[in-house]
């Protein structure tokens, strides 16, 4: 299962290749950062509501628009959900216990 | 590597038996729902400005931020990140070729 | 100039009456309060994008819309600006000097 | 009433000049752009939740913190609300009837 983002990552590598008019993912590359970046706060703001209403169909609804448009950004920018899992595996992944010490902020 | 989100999953979880003083996390538990949809929030709006930085270090840190803060929902509100990559496998795991169809909205 | 909200706010209220299709209020409207709530968070992060930016012009642009939302989620809830201008009051309008002190947070 | 977004405007003017630890307003100054940019970001995520709790007392204040730090922003960047008011004017001011026409977006 947990392998979905690494083939999400793939596939969104591919798209940047791909007419504009050919998938969603592509319009939005055509589009630019900004309009990535807005998806973002727009899909965190529907995780939120999503939350309020405590519908749990809704919430990892929303939660997966919201990783999917973070990984359009990641991938846009180079970067992809490897660096992220190293990071998030930096911070909790030896002992899991002290991630509070660990967290720089 | 992916198998992060499990592990991160389970410590979320096991999480929620600490006391809130023990840890960030089990802080944030206490605090309630309202507290991490704000961190939600908060992480959306430091992804977005990291992008305009153009910075990737910041970019892949305050990503893993808001996965990281989702995590938490997910596990506060008796979800998982499996869910979540169900949701993306479902939208994307066949083909890869025709998301723009498949996706519901 | 500074009677615009309260116009705005007389202009907001009569367009609770108005077809759906009459305008873009009376849409709004009509989609419900979850609508205007995606705008408000969207208009938010095209306000941080547009300070990121710094192009005045666009700054401008996207606390107006900013301000024009939260004015029509405060219409669509019975309340108006004037409320929110009396609780800016409320912290600042004795002296000015002591914001911190009174302010709630 | 509706004066208080100038007098609000001079105060934050004002604070420009203060010590960073006299104010709460002179600290976020001194923090920068980001700092300011993360509370709008927070601000919405909570006008959000409070409209989603539908408590309007809560809608108010929540509306009131988010305009404010929106001053903030314009304050720093040596803008102010006369130009926010105007830009609504423009869309709304004359007839109040075709905003959807005038509106760009």
């Amino acid at each position: 299962m947990s392998d979905i983002l690494e083939r999400l990552s793939v596939i969104l590598e591919e798209r940047k290749a791909a007419d504009p008019e050919s998938s969603y993912v592509a319009k939005l590359y055509a589009k630019g950062l900004d309009a990535i970046l807005k998806k973002i706060g727009e899909e965190a703001t529907e995780t939120v509501m999503a939350a309020k209403d405590g519908v749990p169909e809704k919430i990892v609804y929303e939660v997966a628009d919201l990783w999917f448009h973070t990984l359009v950004l990641l991938a846009q920018q180079g970067l992809g959900p490897e660096q992220v899992l190293a990071e998030l595996d930096r911070r909790f992944g030896l002992s899991g216990l002290d991630e509070k010490t660990r967290r720089v902020q």
